[in-house]
């Protein structure tokens, strides 16, 4: 099987038009903050997977709805109001952002996603969406990725972007997305937004199969403050302009298919931990000797959230005694003298105690700023798991003061 | 029922002694890192609450051991090194600082108990636990108390010591303690630790049990930054010298006794609350309308122990969406279209949405450095809590990045 090659781009695949334009909800005119992504194919496949979080903003919950039949053709989106938290009047915002947008476009409603992202609890004021609309639907261009990409940030510093090429049925088909986040959720600015859009011709119940697996290896796998937002979404569209033999686990390319969207979505998830608000340290966590996956997940997941260990990232100390003692408190069978701690595998803990390597080597270690942490619960058990996160700085809390 | 009056200050009751010295642990020789606690009383009662992290300090463990038959006549204490996972030499170096006070004082080994706060993973250094063992057994005082408030300190910023005295049987009955923490864990630096002195005459059952009940009031209330630590331990002593009637609930005084206790106990809880790291902002959360107390628990400790909260409450913007965010991933039953959350009884958020309260209102309640924040989760239910937190501030990051 060929190995994807993965490019930090978002040229679109045939059939797909984007737009980014500044509409006014932010107030700094330099910023962009509407964006626009439509496939001119009829029927194409879209698949949708969106926060957990029971409070969910109106746009979610209109999505929700409208990716029932597995379909759509454009999504519009704003940053600087999640619309979150804003009641009936919400709802009907959302919805009109939808029917400007299908009116603009020449669509039927039930086609058009809606996406929001920002502040919560504000009234989305319709004035500029309304002329953004008009905009966007002015400016759709084929080279419009990159500024669909840019118009869609908040906190985040930079777009994040990631495409790549590969032969199906001998015909190239293109996989090319874009997301926003600095953080698993910043609601007074931001939410994490995810769109990918491929000319593949996929079986609908294949695609949501193949985009479940990659987001479960990829945006279910990070965290920056262990906070989930009410806004939270990832969008896979499928146009199938392509025009190869429909793709199913049946079929010979198959896997590379899945493959390509895994690394596609992978690397977009990562591009959101080096962007993590303040972040100075990428900390990849993993664990062995748990009694069960879950219980690994649930310890790693404990570890990467306390303060005391994130703020120790940020310092120039092996926090590895903080470590132990989230693992003591995290609900998870451990054996407290059988415990182990590496870091990129130089134990630092054995046994429950320090492992007595010098402070010189681990000094190296952490004065890289990307290092791999592996937690050993002890029990002897197989439960494994990794997760990607960040450190927390004093960046961190000035830009979530206020 | 006469309402106690509690002081600032540390006197210890008839039949005790303490001290505090600078013994070399600490490298500040202006710090005192050693302190001792003394009753003169045979068969005092001593009841002790610890830890639930599984990864115990080895003082820890000698101490629940040595208090299953509910009494005791002395407890060193060191700072600077919590003696936690340490491993077997951890445990000989427990029962060695022990074995030494117990020679100095002349009591039996099994009447000392050995209290450890600081780093993490390092092993003690007996030279100067030693040294200091000799300076405070010669150096105990009966108004000593002031003296090991402060040599139990590590990242606290001031001693914490509160006391009141009762008329029980006529008699006048004295409950003086000093506690010590500045987070529910610092394991680089610190632990939480607790000690609370009487010479009333108490039944030991009923000692136990209303020693149970004014921490679960009270140090089970309050979280800095969610972390529990490996050393946290509360001691309460009671030596009979008063001579009154044993208290039991049966007595007469019974409720003004647990009243007072409730009461020294929650004054120390808050000011550890009050000293917590890098803290500007003291937050009284309450929340209703919840299915049960155990939920409302659930949603408070989310609430305070997130992130985003956390660092909003630092900044001068009212962050209730951020809480409303919190309310929705943490696993508790809402009904996100009726919760609501007020500021001081001033609605900020309600029926899910904003109360449209004035910026200028909510301004003013947080400009304050303390305000309750109380969260309604819609259900109906008549599920409450209360959790006492505070602000995460630049300089929390600071002080825990090294």
């Amino acid at each position: 099987m060929k190995t994807p090659v993965y490019e930090e781009r978002c040229d679109l695949p045939p059939g797909f038009r984007a737009a980014g334009v500044h509409a006014g909800i932010k107030a700094d005119a330099s910023k962009p903050d509407m964006a626009l992504l439509v496939s001119d194919v009829p029927d194409t496949l879209a698949v949708g997977m969106f926060t957990t979080n029971k409070v969910k903003a109106a746009p979610v919950r209109l999505d929700q709805a409208r990716l029932a039949n597995g379909r759509a053709r454009a999504v519009v989106i704003n940053s600087g109001n999640a619309n979150a938290c804003t009641g009936p009047q919400g709802e009907r915002d959302a919805l009109e952002m939808g029917r400007l947008t299908a009116g603009a476009l020449g669509l039927a409603e039930e086609d058009v996603l809606v996406c929001s992202t920002g502040t919560i609890g504000k009234p989305l004021n319709l004035d500029p969406i309304r002329k953004g609309i008009g905009m966007l639907a002015e400016g759709l261009r084929a080279d419009g990725g990159p500024d669909a990409a840019q118009a869609i940030l908040t906190t985040d510093t930079r777009p994040k972007m990631c495409m790549t090429r590969i032969p199906v049925d001998g015909k190239e088909v293109t996989l090319s997305g874009f997301c926003k986040g600095a953080g698993m959720i910043e609601p007074n600015m931001a939410t994490m937004l995810a769109y990918i859009c491929t000319d593949a011709v996929v079986e609908p119940e294949s695609l949501r199969e193949a985009v479940r697996t990659a987001v479960n290896q990829s945006f279910n796998r990070i965290s920056i403050d262990g906070d989930t937002s009410t806004n939270d979404s990832v969008f896979v569209f499928a146009n199938g302009s392509a025009g190869n033999a429909a793709l199913s686990p049946e079929h010979p390319d198959w896997s590379l298919f899945q493959t390509a969207l895994n690394g596609v979505i992978f690397d977009l998830a990562m591009k959101i931990v080096w962007d993590g608000e303040g972040m100075t340290k990428f900390i990849e966590l993993r664990a062995k000797g748990a009694v069960s996956d879950a219980e690994a997940d649930k310890a790693l997941r404990a570890v990467a959230n306390s303060f005391l260990v994130k703020t120790g990232w940020a310092g120039t100390y092996p926090v590895w005694g903080r470590i132990a003692d989230v693992l003591g408190y995290c609900g998870v069978e451990i054996d407290p003298d059988a415990m182990g701690i590496e870091y990129n595998a130089i134990p630092v803990m054995r046994g429950g105690m320090s492992a007595g390597t010098p402070k010189e080597t681990l000094d190296a270690v952490i004065s890289e700023n990307r290092y791999t942490i592996t937690v050993d619960l002890g029990t002897g058990g197989s439960g494994t798991a990794v997760l990607y996160t960040c450190d927390c700085t004093e960046e961190y809390v000035r830009i979530n003061m206020f």
